[in-house]
């Protein structure tokens, strides 16, 4: 009964196989190989867009490096107040980048509120070299919240930046789930809707560790070899991170195993509208699922054996005195008897 | 026939079979996992004494966090002048270091001369707020130049280092190489000699990609888990990376690759000694080769389905005009048939 | 009527023959002679306690410095959500520490509420390496909305910040003008309530260019010899700086000048409080009134020759549809007839 | 008999009145005043081109900021080994701009030796991700070493920036003194041999505080009033340097105050060269002579009254034992008498 994270699974047996097959292989170092090449034209392939693609070590690296991309003195970055970027990253944008700030921006189940973001941006305009300047607006795909934004959000927070010059970042630690769940491609999630860069997020949908930052204008990348090396993210064996994304995309097994983790967090949220026990802090459509419950029912679960995070950080959240909030996720490897189990003690 | 480099080689069979174990489990992520913590134990008993680790993506970052962990304004670090960390990362250290600088002491073969490096530090002291201040030393060992610094070298420099109190990093991207071909224990070649902080590099020699900064007072690393967190540097899986270090680790696995990697190493020199085609450019001792050969016989080799880099960089070396350098580097998969044909095809 | 900011003045009498004498003068640059060292001792008398002080170019030097000294990976300083800061120092606190963090805490009349210090305070405790850590507290006096936090304010969050582990920060570009108003001496009003470090701001008050970062407590000041030099903030004619400080507090030079400026202030205050024309948006007693006027009356004023800021930041402010809100500074040459002027052109 | 540095200097009593007159004024902050446009256009007229200026607080700052407006990841700044941005500034460069290198090129009296900067900066061509790039090349005129570069000289270091793409930065802390002896127009010692950029120094030439970094190229410093803000060097009271500067300029004062200095070295230089005790290190045209004497002629000098530093750093010189080097640094303020009481002392 592990809910704790997606980043608690561990990795998919086709992964597993690539890293081993190009374990036997020789190459070259440094994303010089072949298999570094044919990624980055599967990734144009799926996005149906020229693209730029630089593999990192972490979501937060991808994500710091984007901004470092777009770095402006001054600059602000607008993104959900509870983004990624601002509750989890240790300050790492603001470190890579030298001192960009993120603005929290507000709206309910983790998604810029569209009228706040324009007034935050608004707040900034014209640009002031006592206040600073716009940078670019983050917005993260899945959200921190378990929730999904719809491609018309996304194209009217584009439209946001385009008319104010700014580069519109999509955090996409958990593409994969929003992608699942939705009927768009992957182009109309990103770059048709607007989108100029996006964290591709794998390691938590069953890679070892494969997170690359993709440019959908690659002449927004022109530093980014230099920005990456500098910052310590080159891998020397880039080709296993290669492998990995190689096995990742190819017939859709992102996909498939993205949908799964779906399915089962489905599963649950079925099983907690049925419990009395328990209630959705607010309705998620992906494989994160925020449950208030009775304190003594989140200590008799964990002393069950399930595994999962209380949270502590969600604005808007009435809890009474006795209740408590956590944060259930599903992955790959989630099975129904897991979550079935998790239901029955639940009651 | 390939002697690029050691980071062309893929990853050893017991590394493949310990991802393949960990992929199949569950297990807490951001280091909390049993493994994580049984690696930590493996290097304090390999190390003999208490240890703080930390896993990073690549050696540039271990090596850049290292310094961040020492970080003084106005900081120079005094490393050789051919130093990876300032002919190999980009400003990687400067950059992570928010401006450290790198201050190239001279010394042949890759190894730091005592007397420049005394004088060196000596210029940096008494601190000044004009000139600034010293900050650590940095070595590497296995040299980038293929040799390896004796204990008694390392004991010297640290003794320097203790006087004027500079933090002493050893970058052992080759540590295994260098201490395989020396009779002393991983103690005595780092802390027993004086090394605070030591990048111990493990990707080049049979991982994937595991590189770990071992500080041997874990005082020191106060701040790390915040720094590297920063850095993007977290892995989310990071027990991945614990357990290809923990079969690397296990049963002398590092030790014998290394082995076989240097005894490859020894069998290109001593048909290179036998050629009438080529030279050393000056002895080494570890599984990198520096090679004086004609510019024709580079390009016949080439020609041949060699794999080598032609290295610009090595001052002191006397090239006649027709005459190039090559870097030619063996790995724990080079084997004694590609090195016979290598001098097969040099003649 | 120029009522725009306090820095449109020019300089004091006094101040410019001090920098006339010191011109005349030979001596020691870079912060070693004599009257730098007498500058010190009147600072450590000023305010009864031993202290360091490092003069430098500007208030947001002065800030942006003393955040540097305390700095933290990962760091989060707490401040008014409108302090300067945040507002009007172009990312210069975010810079200068290399990316640490300003979160802006609520409360009215520009002082932070005590309660929501607390909670933000508590949101960030204990330290993680995903949320970061907190690394200051830091307040403004007078504050930016032209109030003053009393003594006991200053003590509640100086509670915060020592049961924290946080070094409390006193912005004074205003230092003067809050203690004109208050019974308070200059010790009581810093260190005896637990301020640990101020940016003590001179240049509004009557000096051409003198800002001092003051530490309580010299051995967080132990780099910041380095600090200040590393950011091109060591003036090399430092003693130019000391001479207009040395005046500055003789015989009570810049109380008195700050007094007059209060009491311009308070007249033009008392004016307002007949006027049928305008209101003060909030309660203010220092040398900076906000005033909701119609925005035909703002327009008809400037025409007449007032000079004064529209002012677009203030939460919590209502103005009807045709209103606007006007920020009126006062300075050391504002004059009675000027006051008088503008109550009159208001009507 | 004061010799330590042209920065030990008051201030010039034209410069004193201006400050004076602008101290009774009241006028617009931040640069905003009519002076400061003023100046803007007087350093337009005097250099004979369309300029953007830039007041700050230091040297250094003037020369950190030139290199923030140009830079690049894995940046590599060329200037002489022995450059004050290396020598002088504790790691400040390194600090603004987030990690830049200084690549210290070797040369005799102070002056990068073209050939050696040739090839430093073929050793970065083509830009590698792994050796980095590079970024700018930077010379001192009066070099450290009280040397002037000719305009050939500026103009072949010109040819190697332009061809390599990199700016060319010149550190004018002793513009004037360099000037001063030229018949060199300040067009033809700047832009017309190829500068992109001067650090305008004035203030150890007669002013209080008086920096500016003057773009040739307006383009090039499209973001620095937000870089000179963040970086905490934007003074409220601009309208005081601007009034120095415009003093300082007004009926070539600048240049008289830099005759007479030159002049009073002139004279030290033409009775070391009669003296038996005395000999010059190297042949200087500017306002700093360094001088091999006698380590007792020293002590002798010094208990006489005469300051001076003695100075460590200078490769190439040869003392004996009982020998050491002297900077001698004269000023505006150095009179006749001086020189020859020095001369007389020194016997």
């Amino acid at each position: 009964m592990q809910f704790a994270s997606d980043n608690w699974s561990g990795a998919a047996p086709e992964i597993v196989d690539a890293v081993a097959s190009e374990a036997a292989r020789v190459g070259a170092a440094y994303g010089g190989s072949e298999i570094d090449r044919a990624v980055e034209a599967r990734f144009a392939e799926l996005f149906e867009h020229e693209v730029a693609v630089f593999f990192v070590a972490t979501g937060s690296a991808a994500n710091g490096l984007a901004m470092v991309a777009v770095n402006r003195p001054g600059g602000v970055i607008f993104c959900h107040r509870e983004a990624h970027m601002i509750e989890g990253e240790c300050g790492g944008v603001e470190y890579l980048t030298g001192g960009a700030r993120l603005l929290g921006v507000d709206g309910a189940d983790g998604q810029m509120d569209v009228e706040a973001l324009r007034q935050a941006v608004a707040g900034l305009t014209p640009a002031s070299d006592h206040h600073g300047q716009g940078m670019a607006i983050s917005l993260t795909q899945q959200t921190e919240a378990g929730t999904v934004y719809s491609i018309d959000a996304i194209r009217e927070i584009a439209a946001i930046a385009k008319a104010n010059g700014l580069p519109l970042h999509m955090d996409g630690a958990r593409f994969a789930n929003a992608l699942a769940q939705s009927n768009a491609t992957p182009a109309e999630m990103t770059w048709k809707a607007g989108v100029d860069m996006l964290s591709f997020g794998a390691t938590k949908n069953g890679c070892v560790a494969a997170e690359a930052l993709v440019f959908f204008d690659p002449g927004q990348a022109r530093d980014m070899s230099f920005l990456r090396k500098r910052a310590g993210q080159l891998f020397s064996k880039s080709r296993f991170v290669a492998a990995q994304l190689d096995a990742y995309l190819k017939d859709g097994l992102w996909l498939r195993l993205a949908r799964h983790s779906n399915a089962m967090a489905d599963r649950l949220r079925a099983g907690i509208g049925r419990s009395a026990k328990a209630r959705e802090a607010w309705p998620t459509t992906g494989n994160e699922i925020f449950v208030v419950v009775p304190k003594s029912d989140a200590k008799r679960l964990a002393g069950a054996g399930a595994i999962f995070h209380e949270w502590a950080r969600a604005e808007g959240v009435r809890l009474e005195a006795e209740e408590t909030m956590l944060r259930l996720v599903t992955s790959f490897v989630t099975t129904a008897d897991e979550v079935d189990l998790f239901l029955e003690k639940l009651g």
